[in-house]
């Protein structure tokens, strides 16, 4: 744990909801100020808890997305996706079960949300057997409290074998299972309505497949996994070099993104590097292990553009270093103009 | 299941929220319409999924209670009562984890978010060792967007025999563990500023330890239970009757209530039958039984004023008769005149 300014803050900014340090800082204020539970103090995406020889893994995520359709996805598909890839990021591929409540504004249109729902069920098909709602809960606000529809999801699941957000070590490779951006700015080209929905579209999809081949390819070698949603790649890293204690370099030109996802963000005047994912891990794995956990992930079909994007190396705690190719920049974990409701 | 009409509404409605037969309609028509899971057709408070020798238990709430903060309660207490709740009313006694979301509008006051966080870890220690919060979510949206705050929460249990909210049989003893309406008048009364709170206090209460003293005293004569949350004794009943296919009849004389509450009905115009109570529970257990659990809930602190309230009868599936002492007039569960916000 770094040390951090004490908080003094006194009302809800849009920056505390954007996965960078206000967030951070909120939830080590308020939510985990007189906690000493474990498994809330490990900050992870998913909770770990004993369980016979193994883990119960849980793990819950409320979405706002807006507009709720984007090209790629939905927030029905968002809200399966997010808890399923949080539960396969511990290592916990093999979903036990899924709860979906949703809170609707009153006028809401039933067609739109037959057609989300129609997607949350195609989102658990794809996360494989045991990934199903089987409790959910609907609540209904009145016309101008709500802004449309808010879906909260958690996910139950049994492993055996838990990774974590923590574990990176120097000399690790940094591995990402594909290109980077296209959720977020998909969500704020349609939102803006940019006209590049075309060839831009959101990458939202269930990784919990995609993990389990790397985890059968690199078995205890992958040190730590996680996804760069909120606050993109940037935010994921530091929060994992921050609890590791480590540092990281990465080459921007092995970065991978598809020409309108560079398109878009050059047109937003957005980094990228920020930009949340939904569709993406980062995997920390052991180098002599790299290639084969690489190959392994090309060979799927939501891994087909993963790359080597880096290393791990001993360095400031949290520290990201850039190589340009001209040079070495520093990123840095902000909160300055938060991009709400991407997810 | 009765048969219903086709489902050919286009919009959201307040009532699709209230936890009447317009909310059961949507939720069939949208929610349940291609589903083939039993857990989710069980359409109970909780999933009961076999576990090993047992039941893996698990149930979500959303909450969206306007004040968020009330006489005997607020927001953070409500949410973790109940899914505790709902749980115990499956027999699950025993909370393992719990995951809490919450969704704030910009500019919320985060004085008040510590109150309300303050209180849940309380509603926590209140339910027992295994009742804690290990997984979170913030998310924030822009003022005006939200009104206020919405918790969603999620909670998961282990049981080795459960019990369903359809058991009811003919002959069956119907008991409530408390007062009614307690909660929907405290929270109307509040919003409408209608100076009745000094007398008046919510009973939003974890009752898992209640549920607990019951069980242990009824073991399987305890034959169904459900929480009187939305729509108030009449929804649960109605619900539950029509499950089971039978009818109910209650002596109106017998229903426990407060001096305060009953003045509030009056004022409000309410009937205190179909107001949300958060901390009792509906209990038909066979009539050789019906006495000692009866006096096993009045020895708990929670059940002092538990009280025997009437019959489970043969008839029409989900007929609900009320004694009045003059006659008898049949109860219906509305979507008449919705009360928004209440939980």
């Amino acid at each position: 744990m770094t040390d951090r300014p004490p908080f003094a803050e006194t009302h809800v900014r849009l920056a505390h909801g954007a996965g960078g340090p206000a967030m951070r800082a909120l939830i080590d204020a308020v939510f985990l100020g007189q906690t000493r539970d474990p498994a809330a103090l490990a900050r992870a995406d998913a909770a770990c808890l004993p369980f016979g020889d193994g883990f119960l893994v849980i793990t819950t995520d409320a979405h706002v997305v807006s507009p709720p359709e984007f090209p790629g996805g939905d927030i029905g598909r968002l809200s399966i996706c997010g808890v399923v890839n949080d539960l396969a990021m511990a290592g916990a591929c093999d979903v036990a079960a899924l709860t979906s409540c949703v809170v609707l504004e009153e006028g809401f249109p039933l067609e739109t949300l037959r057609r989300l729902h129609a997607s949350v069920e195609r989102a658990c098909a794809e996360a494989g057997a045991g990934a199903r709602v089987v409790a959910g809960d609907t609540k209904v606000m009145r016309r101008g409290e709500l802004d449309g529809v808010i879906f909260s999801t958690t996910g139950v699941a049994f492993a055996n074998r838990v990774v974590r957000d923590d574990g990176l070590r120097p000399g690790d490779a940094l591995l990402i299972t594909g290109t980077i951006g296209d959720h977020g700015l998909t969500v704020l080209s349609a939102r803006h309505g940019l006209g590049l929905e075309g060839e831009l579209r959101s990458d939202v999809a269930p990784l919990n497949g995609l993990v389990k081949v790397a985890l059968a390819a690199g078995g205890a070698q992958v040190h730590a996994m996680k996804d760069p949603t909120r606050g993109g790649v940037t935010g994921a890293l530091t929060e994992m070099a921050e609890k590791a204690g480590v540092a990281v370099r990465l080459r921007e030109a092995a970065l991978p993104m598809t020409a309108a996802a560079r398109a878009a963000a050059e047109l937003l005047g957005i980094d990228p590097l920020i930009v949340a994912n939904e569709g993406k891990a980062l995997i920390a794995v052991a180098p002599e292990a790299a290639g084969t956990v690489l190959a392994a992930l090309r060979a799927h079909p939501l891994g087909h553009a993963a790359a080597h994007i880096g290393e791990v190396v001993a360095g400031p705690a949290g520290e990201l270093l850039l190589d340009t190719g001209f040079g070495t920049r520093r990123l840095v974990s902000r909160d300055a103009d938060p991009l709400p409701r991407i997810c």
